[in-house]
């Protein structure tokens, strides 16, 4: 944590007085906009969005950005509202401190820091989820580890940790990755690995397009349920080895196009 | 119980002969109305009766209802029908006493005592849900404590007691909160709480206004549901802290639009 | 055993040679009609089968019949369909013997024996359920006694027992209530209680009308889910106790038409 | 796994250089069609896809295919999509080295060799599904074998044995069966049974007919959660016995029109 602070107090001295504004959503002045984003793009955002609510790994809650293909420090991300309800004309532009380039008096979601603090630190990464995925918070509140027994989430290979936000922010925080403090210390638990779940709270999943961290949220989700009966059904678990997970993750990334079709095509349809 | 009883004694005997009858829910002399609500408001009561129902909080059976703002001895609630049917025109108003202020002979929820008799005792209470909610049924035939363990579900920090019919109504009622004495003593049971569940029967969960109770409701339901998974996964589970719930419920209370306008979207489209 | 085999040889007997066709489903002389029934109940009839299906009791498999107003003795039943696709053109008419009044060349369930030997020994049943109810099979492979824990459920307390087919087939039955000793048996199985499980297969409910063994196998399905969840979270589970289930039975079955005018409109509007 | 590489090694001598072409998806010389196979079951084989996924048997992966009519050394499949989305636009033929006859480009299922290899030795099947079932897999990595405990399962009687990759491609596989060798081995664990697992991955399950082996899919994956709630409730579980098993089936395979028809109805009208 004094790392993490300490991080902090340095990025702020960077930044100046500005920086600190900023972290607030208050800004006279606003980062400059990496111009618009193709409107495929938009359409996928919002798919995703919405895919999320179809498939269950969020419910009101829960978010997704993309990374600007423009400016590697902008990130487009909905004003904050339930995923199901998010439409082209909901979709924000932020840097990377998570302050908007065009606010316009729109709400924002109070843990976008999740997702700036990842696109600073992860340049390989291009798409970030957050979400309340029901079969993964009990993985953050116990010991068990969440493991790949099934090749559809061989992803999982790395291992999954837990962010512990008390260790972050003091024993007594709101649970809400809520300043840029707390988004780096997320995104150091998550370091290169492909999600990190949040204790008593939820998940985040990051992947290299939209789609990828769209199937990664959906099939961490599924893991975690296969992993909860087969451990009810006693005896030890067989789990992937590492290397199958690693061969099975590279088969199984030339696949997603073809949920994500699926997908869009029912979220899209309602 | 003999506090109950004699509490309930007592007060009978305050109103005279008058309360008893309307405690029977018969009365020659209907209460007056506080006058007619904001259309409004009678809305976000129908839609919470169907977002109850369409979240899988309540099934054919359970009942929600708002304090009037006019006039805080009376409240409204549907007639007795499922949830999920209920329209504007199957409101009524009710006394504390749960007395219909214009029955025009309809039937009424046996159970409208849970409500009267918890706004009567609790002023900050502005909406009552009563629910069958599933997955917290199984704590109250058990002896594992419903506890947070979700910052969405933060607000049950304060503990989730359980009502023992049995000690307040004697060893064979017919399971139902069908009169005042019994209003009483779960309204007793609940105390300062948010919830309180009922032993082989449901819960009851209050709030300060429509949304909350309604979030409130469908986040005891997952709390049960992610609580019991874990307890499943061995070992043991890290509940929020009571500094850290507060703060949690203190933050989250402020986004409970977020849901509120996407469950209600969905629940008045069907 | 041995009992059933003499009590089916001795109707044998009395029945002659065409009792014996009968039970085949193939008879020179078909049973008298009890008449037309009123079209309402012929409706209720079609709901029922409706809601089954669309309450997640039964799948493609599983039947419900009703007793002839007119006549004790013929009940009415759909011919071997799907019960969601179930119209008023499938209902057909039987005696308790199970043969059809008028069978047009039309197929019927093999397992019609169920309602038809129900009916005979139980003149208080109204209406029969079989269905495939998915959380009371596991009930009748294992030794947990099935138990009423939840007040809407708490017609089950006479108990459920569980008809063993080998004890009245023999060790290698198809599983398959396909005669009328194996209905008699079941009969026996089902005494004077509400519902029987079948070992490896489902269950039998009865009720007063239809509506109540509709509710019934509803809350049947219902009261085991929270019962295998409740012994999950471990120690001692809190069943209702007979005396308060008597008058919580009594005092529900007066709320009956509440779901079932909710589950009826939601059935026959897909 | 010596074994199969040798059968795999004679098989590719037997056939050539055009063998082992073929066995990567590319040859100048395709093989010859059938001929176009009845329009009836190209509908049947759409239905399929759609009721599989209509069922929650598989998601956004999984392929069934069926044999075609007129050339016991054919196959009938889609291209590679979604089952839900398949329409009889997608069907193509593949002989039984999984080589498409007609391939105009269109991508095909990295696992086809699944199904050509069951079809090369088990001469009774005519329909193969291979799904990701989700109640299956934990039982495919956890010791508890899966057993028939519900009639409508009593295929399941010869034992479901599971199919370790590990075993036939060594520890690195990417858990696909990408290739002649693997379809091989899993069509030696099926053996002569109605369904093997895949460790990590899912199933495969046959049938003399298309309904069959939709039927045996969907029935497989109710036992499945049957037996793990039966498990989960303690003490011994009451399965069938074979002969009852045997008898069961027998009966059973009657019926599946019944539920065909209904599924057919629904997957179709989305």
């Amino acid at each position: 944590m004094l790392t993490t602070n300490r991080r902090q107090f340095l990025r702020a001295g960077a930044l100046g007085i500005t920086g600190v504004l900023v972290a607030r959503g208050v800004s006279a002045q606003a980062p400059a906009s990496a111009g618009p984003a193709d409107p495929k793009l938009i359409e996928d955002l919002v798919a995703a969005n919405r895919i999320l609510a179809d498939q269950g790994v969020v419910d009101g809650y829960g978010h997704v950005s993309v990374r600007h293909p423009a400016d590697p420090q902008r990130y487009l991300m909905s004003r904050s509202i339930a995923p199901e309800l998010v439409t082209a004309a909901d979709i924000m532009e932020f840097d990377l401190d998570s302050v908007a380039v065009d606010a316009r008096g729109r709400s924002v979601y109070l843990e976008r820091f999740i997702h700036g603090e990842i696109y600073r630190v992860r340049p390989d990464v291009v798409a970030v989820v957050h979400n309340h995925s029901p079969s993964v918070i009990p993985f953050g509140v116990t010991t068990a580890p969440l493991k790949p027994l099934y090749h559809m989430s061989a992803f999982l290979w790395p291992g999954v940790p837990v962010f512990e936000i008390r260790n972050a922010g003091g024993p007594a925080t709101d649970m809400l990755v809520r300043n840029p403090a707390l988004g780096q210390a997320l995104a150091k638990t998550l370091g290169a690995g492909p999600v990190a779940l949040m204790r008593g709270h939820g998940a985040v999943v990051v992947g290299d397009n939209l789609p990828e961290a769209v199937f990664r949220s959906f099939y961490t989700e599924v893991n975690a349920r296969l992993q909860a009966q087969a451990m009810s059904l006693g005896g030890p678990v067989n789990y992937l080895d590492t290397e199958e997970a690693k061969k099975a993750q590279a088969s199984v990334a030339g696949t997603i196009a073809r949920p994500w079709e699926l997908w869009k095509r029912k979220a899209l349809a309602r």
